[in-house]
């Protein structure tokens, strides 16, 4: 209940902050040059007028506004940090969305479907600037110099991870010797660092010691690992209707995640199989009985159960506070039940 | 002399700055992530073995440099940002080689070329990240962290700039009405301003005060300025021996540069000679016929004049002062006499 309140507090706040920085006051059309960034925060249509379209769940500005409180601060001086990581979330969005291919996002045709892959490669590099002013502007809530030094520092020694997480995820595609360890290794650059990131920033901001922003910063990368092992299994063994997605999808596309990179290591059955075409009759159903007995879904759940009782040790040792230590933990329950 | 004394000094630091930068101390073979940044840097070939290839002509470091020594500064502090405009302008052509679908760069094949867009991207978004990583390395040889910050918003400020140059040089190429003035605009945005921060962060590193440093700032914007107009020029009227690429080139390309935009918008006779191909027999002498009897030369020579007065004028104001005063004046008028 208290996450909900606090959401609903942040969300405005941080969506206040990210208009500024998009130029997106609403008074006016924008030029195309931010019309297109506002376009993929879900603010314009394609056409640039206004439009409200769902933009994600904002899991990592969300966490650095809990933790800086939780931490003891004042969560508004978290919010050019928090509106950063969205930003740069989204900067990444657009880019692996070219890369990839993807023409749909968010139930919308992506930016290079509409404008063409040179200006959406110019649009995210936009939002990778925007990002990097976002969090500059630390300095006029007050922040110390000394700390928007180590938060710009930080933020790029991360994206230097992410992208090096992105280059592996590339690889492995024409690669069939994958290991579990490296695409372990893969997800922590490609998705658990930003949200430890997230978790650093808002006790770093907060003002708290060494050891607590290291717990803060453990807590986000193992919550990453964790929500990625557990998106994972529902690739495979998920209900579609409660996940959203084709829970056949990831066999479907043969896509290699951790437990299907554990089953073709350890089931020559599944190895096989997986060299037929997936139009087969009865691909899924027998590509699971494979993973089944190969223990796949064991394997990947005691790794997920493993990252989520990290984080939660870390969070516990993090001795977050007051009302957002509550809404942490109501946080952290959904996110590993993927109810949120 | 004086100035080729200089560069000696300075671009054997500026490399091993940024080699240190991109992991490239030359002990092993990199792994890809960082060998394909290497390539593009020059320092490797495409399977990672080590060359040399000529890396351009490091303008934007070197008028750090001799910014931050005239402005009484030590040129040794301004390395962090001399590294870190470098690479960002390396990050920029990294994307726009794909954006425009160039095949070669500096006599080698371009990234997107050698391992495909998508890679291609994600080295430019690696890239981007470490010239912002390069600026924080100011802290680390004792720039004052308000310093700091002040370098990586403006530096931020000026990659939104570039990209939004970029997203008009590209919203051109598909409109016929391009004015001269939209013209300057895109290029000051596209080129001018990355030059003027190069200068401008040389005497705020320095110390120097804020008059002083935006003189060095305006300095090199119509510095740059003053170059792209009369690469236009050569473009034109240029002679192919002395500046290395074919001088008729922008006319049968039909490139959208001042004089031709000046053209186009004063000739009918010069518009409708070039709804024809390019193929036909006499277009680029027709053409040159067109654009003078227009005044297209004159006018473009008088707005670089223009721009090269106005940054002697901001040079002189800003003072500056000993051996390195003497290298930047030899430096600017060898950029204007387009020799360097």
């Amino acid at each position: 209940m208290i996450l909900k309140e606090k959401m609903t507090t942040y969300q405005a706040a941080l969506e206040a902050e990210m208009r500024t920085l998009f130029h997106a006051d609403g008074s006016e059309m924008p030029e195309p040059f931010y019309g297109m960034m506002q376009y993929h925060m879900g603010w314009v249509d394609a056409g640039f007028a206004p439009d409200s379209v769902y933009a994600g769940k904002q899991i990592r500005p969300i966490l650095t506004l809990l933790t800086c409180a939780a931490a003891g601060g004042d969560w508004r001086k978290a919010l050019p940090a928090a509106a950063s990581l969205e930003i740069m979330h989204n900067f990444s969005l657009v880019h692996d969305d070219i890369e990839d291919g993807s023409p749909t996002r968010r139930g919308r045709e992506t930016v290079w479907k509409v404008w063409g892959n040179a200006q959406a490669i110019n649009v995210g590099d936009a939002m990778f600037a925007t990002a990097q002013l976002a969090m500059t502007r630390l300095i006029d809530v007050g922040v110390s110099a000394e700390i928007v030094v180590t938060a710009l520092r930080r933020l790029n020694e991360t994206c230097i991870e992410l992208t090096q997480g992105q280059c592996a995820d590339m690889q492995f595609e024409t690669r069939d010797d994958v290991t579990t360890d490296e695409y372990l290794a893969m997800i922590r650059g490609k998705t658990a660092v930003l949200i430890g990131l997230a978790c650093e920033l808002g006790a770093l901001i907060a003002g708290a010691d060494a050891t607590t922003v290291s717990h803060y910063a453990r807590y986000g990368i193992e919550l990453g690992l964790a929500f990625q092992v557990i998106d994972d299994i529902l690739g495979v063994w998920g209900d579609e209707g409660k996940i959203g997605k084709s829970a056949e999808s990831d066999i479907l596309t043969k896509k290699k995640t951790l437990p299907i990179l554990y089953g073709l290591a350890h089931s020559p059955a599944l190895q096989s199989h997986f060299e037929q075409s997936a139009n087969t009759p009865n691909f899924v159903a027998d590509a699971v009985k494979h993973l089944d007995s190969a223990g796949a879904k064991a394997f990947a759940e005691a790794t997920a159960s493993r990252y989520s009782e990290e984080a939660i040790g870390h969070l516990q040792a993090a001795q977050p506070q007051g009302d957002a230590a509550s809404a942490l933990d109501e946080l952290t329950v959904l996110l590993l039940r993927r109810q949120m």
